[in-house]
């Protein structure tokens, strides 16, 4: 081909469309190579009789995430809310708690103690971390030493807080405490706008879904662009040895442009062959950010009976053998396709990864049934799966995390161009990193970067603040004064075991006294 | 290409070669196929005026490495023994100490027994792991979830051994204590025979280096297999969906085969568009396992002064601001090209990276000059470095290391084979992994497991035990009286620490008794 393209982007998720849409509308030349023969990346609608539409990957959208609402809204893709009308469950140690809320309460003030400081602490230490650059936090060097398990044990006082804490981590970054790092996992939080954010269903970054999937998206950006999307273009190639960037694909295709954005995650990078190579820390750092593992489930009911029995559907189950940590009600706005949704995480996704489809389902069944405590959990009319650990163009799901001491040794030159190629992917974002928002922001971003470069615009509309979506405002999460204030559940022993002692041995003390075994010399 | 190999071998290092030599002497049809446009991977003999020859990439071997010394053998290639007769050098907060032996001692009573109490448990623990699945060891679950950092923390009680302990690791698997998993290192560390062979010269893993360089193995086994072996073939392509095995090169070229040897890194198997996809685990696992940072340097003098100074050139050398943590004497058998080895390594070699050639080995020289107090180290008249961490077809060296987790939730998989795939490589051995030993043990044994899947030998002869080398005999070490039961630093000064209350509290209450202030009532 004799033609130079003025950009080509590597991959066709949310990042790399958003990116080529900018691109395009400012007039240039884009094409867009995707491995895949879909577009979509790490979201994907699935369609089918028994379940109209679902949603086999990313899923979620909530306040604060303005993007990626914005760009939804420019499509026409309407939102609606995930029910949480009813009551919620915490089934643990074999027993079932329903409750109101994001979070698990408890009856035990020791772990109410420990819960609080949790969550104080991680948003707290979160606040010195710079989002764009969270190796420079003052305290990056310890905290990156360090896994969460480390963080969790040395935080949390009670076995029950430890065990909610490491299913916090495995729920949110898809993978295990011992994995990642606790500069990482304090950044990721306050780029979701913290822990009550990032967890909630309500106001939080699960109030949502798209009506119609979010594969929606990726698709009709994809429409907008037209045939610039090339599907079943792996990448192979990479040349900056000319004048032009060089990218070849799977199938022998060469395309030139004058700028390349790589849209897809940082590991995945590595199926490049480079000429010339990454420079040493690049090269590092994409062995060292491997994604997470899970496997997403969706049991469809005749009726969603766990209403009648007031439950909305969102359980925390915390069960060694138990295949789902997590769910979600799933079914349609309409009532229709009753579901319910949940995650197999981590550990549990490898563990279970070579059943069967039927094995899973049944186990799964078994433990909502336990949870909610009927049999009806039991005979689902349908079931749908998507393991993401054997995608080769995904990695894994949800996103990218940071083992112990990567983010300070290599971190800081994961969105550094390296000559004309840039980087987008959610995983480069600096407000919900990991998310479909992050995906846009970074998309959006490396776009204007080469706009900028080009001349086009000037160096400080690169990073754009966006406005608050108005569909889906965004109410602040307060901190009670209480909440602020309580002990943790380790210093309230201490306090409580050091004025026992103390008051003890003022009582030994006026007894030993009054009895004479003390006399003043 | 209508011809079809009984193998294909990926990847041109020691491992492919010697699984390539096994399979064309039992008169198999094989390919080998290599990335760059030499062959060797890791070990690289660079010649020129300067230095006649010098290995910039693996070159130490030792006693129990009865494999790869056989194999030299064969090919011609003499081994001759790493300068230690005369002292060696421990560089610490400013200061030089001399000593005899692999180990720095101490004059501290508290340091010898932390030191003691180290290796002891490095290597006790590694007792119950089984070199052939670490991830079946009774603890995999507890020593898995614990970086080194952790471990050292907990097990050391000096700072001086705590340093000493991060060097250790350091210098034996180029990365950090908070990077890699202790269930790991205990693997790795037994697999060499323990602390004691893996670290030492004399009687261990560096006891000797190749006459002639490393890299001689790799191109002696080369001539043998002739036009077999293709370089500048990095593969993109693997097909399994057919009868016959389909790998493509990164120029276009199509070999068809029976069974596929990858003989590269873990993580470099990213770099190939697997069809299908390769099983979920194996998918997760090579976006865990990434290689080692190091730059290697030679710093080339016009004689070998340090000699002169009773210094045999070893130092460990423990300063925040050192490139080198650990050097060697690397002078040439008849005393031609006086040089000092030594190693920047994993931070260091990041923090290093991007300064320029000439200032890294100005930075050595001052250190070298500091260690050995004198300004001659300051005057070389010749310098050499590889810097391993831009190698796009090593990604580093010298292993692979595996974070926290990984080993347990993802490790069993290593070896296992994927259709008609077989996996060698260093990484997949089960003696001196990461060594040339672990190369030669894996290269072969990958190919006998096809040699017997293809009936031409029985599955007892799969793996192979070696006859002890006869030029080079291992001599045992001893773990003597003393040092098997000495307490550890932290027990000591409990026991102390004890002793001196119940010795006080004994004083002081027959001193109150004596007082009256006791009184028997």
């Amino acid at each position: 081909m004799s033609s130079v393209y003025d950009v080509i982007v590597i991959g066709g998720g949310i990042s790399g469309l958003t990116a080529a849409k900018l691109l395009v509308e400012s007039g240039l030349n884009v094409v867009v190579l995707e491995a895949r023969d879909r577009v979509g990346g790490r979201t994907h609608t699935i369609r089918n009789k028994e379940v109209q539409y679902v949603d086999v990957g990313g899923a979620y959208v909530g306040p604060t995430q303005n993007r990626i609402l914005r760009v939804a809204k420019e499509l026409g893709i309407q939102t609606y809310k995930v029910n949480v009308q009813q009551r919620a469950i915490h089934h643990v140690r074999g027993r079932t708690y329903a409750f109101h809320g994001a979070f698990p309460p408890s009856w035990n003030p020791l772990v109410i103690l420990d819960y609080n400081h949790l969550w104080r602490t991680i948003d707290e230490w979160g606040k010195e971390i710079p989002v764009d650059a969270p190796w420079k936090a003052p305290h990056a060097d310890e905290w990156d030493k360090m896994t969460m398990k480390e963080f969790i044990d040395k935080v949390c006082w009670t076995k029950t807080a430890k065990r909610f804490g490491q299913l916090f981590v495995n729920v949110n970054v898809t993978s295990e405490t011992q994995h990642v790092s606790v500069l990482w996992f304090l950044w990721y939080t306050k780029l979701c706008g913290g822990t009550q954010r990032m967890f909630s269903v309500e106001n939080g970054g699960q109030e949502r879904k798209f009506v119609g999937g979010a594969g929606q998206v990726s698709e009709k950006l994809s429409d907008l662009l037209q045939d610039r999307v090339k599907l079943q273009r792996p990448v192979v190639r990479l040349d900056q040895t000319g004048e032009n960037v060089t990218v070849e694909t799977l199938n022998h295709e060469v395309y030139d442009a004058k700028y390349v954005i790589s849209a897809i995650p940082p590991t995945l990078t590595t199926k490049i062959h480079f000429n010339p190579e990454l420079p040493p820390i690049r090269n590092q750092l994409i062995q060292r950010l491997p994604m997470g593992s899970v496997i997403k489930t969706m049991m469809y009911y005749k009726e969603p009976f766990w209403r009648k029995l007031d439950y909305c559907g969102a359980m925390f189950i915390d069960d060694d053998n138990t295949p789902v940590e997590i769910a979600l009600d799933d079914t349609k706005p309409d009532g229709s396709c009753p579901a319910i949704m949940g995650f197999i995480l981590s550990r549990r996704a490898s563990a279970l990864t070579n059943l069967t489809k039927e094995e899973r389902k049944k186990r799964i069944c078994e433990y909502y049934a336990k949870a909610m405590g009927t049999e009806k959990a039991l005979h689902p009319i349908h079931y749908e799966e998507k393991n993401w650990c054997e995608e080769q163009y995904s990695g894994g799901c949800y996103t990218a995390y940071f083992p112990p001491g990567v983010m300070t040794q290599y971190g800081s030159v994961i969105r550094q161009p390296v000559g004309k190629l840039y980087f987008a992917g959610t995983e480069t974002a600096t407000q919900w990193s990991g998310y479909m928002e992050g995906a846009v922001q970074a998309g959006e971003r490396a776009a204007r970067e080469i706009m900028c470069k080009m001349g086009l615009i000037p160096e400080n509309e690169i990073w754009l603040p966006e406005p608050e979506s108005v569909d889906v405002p965004a109410l602040p999460f307060h901190r009670s004064f209480l909440e602020r204030n309580l002990p943790s559940a380790r210093g309230f022993v201490r306090f409580i075991g050091c004025s026992t002692f103390l008051a003890s041995a003022a009582v030994l003390g006026l007894f030993a006294y009054k009895k004479g075994f003390i006399t003043r010399v």
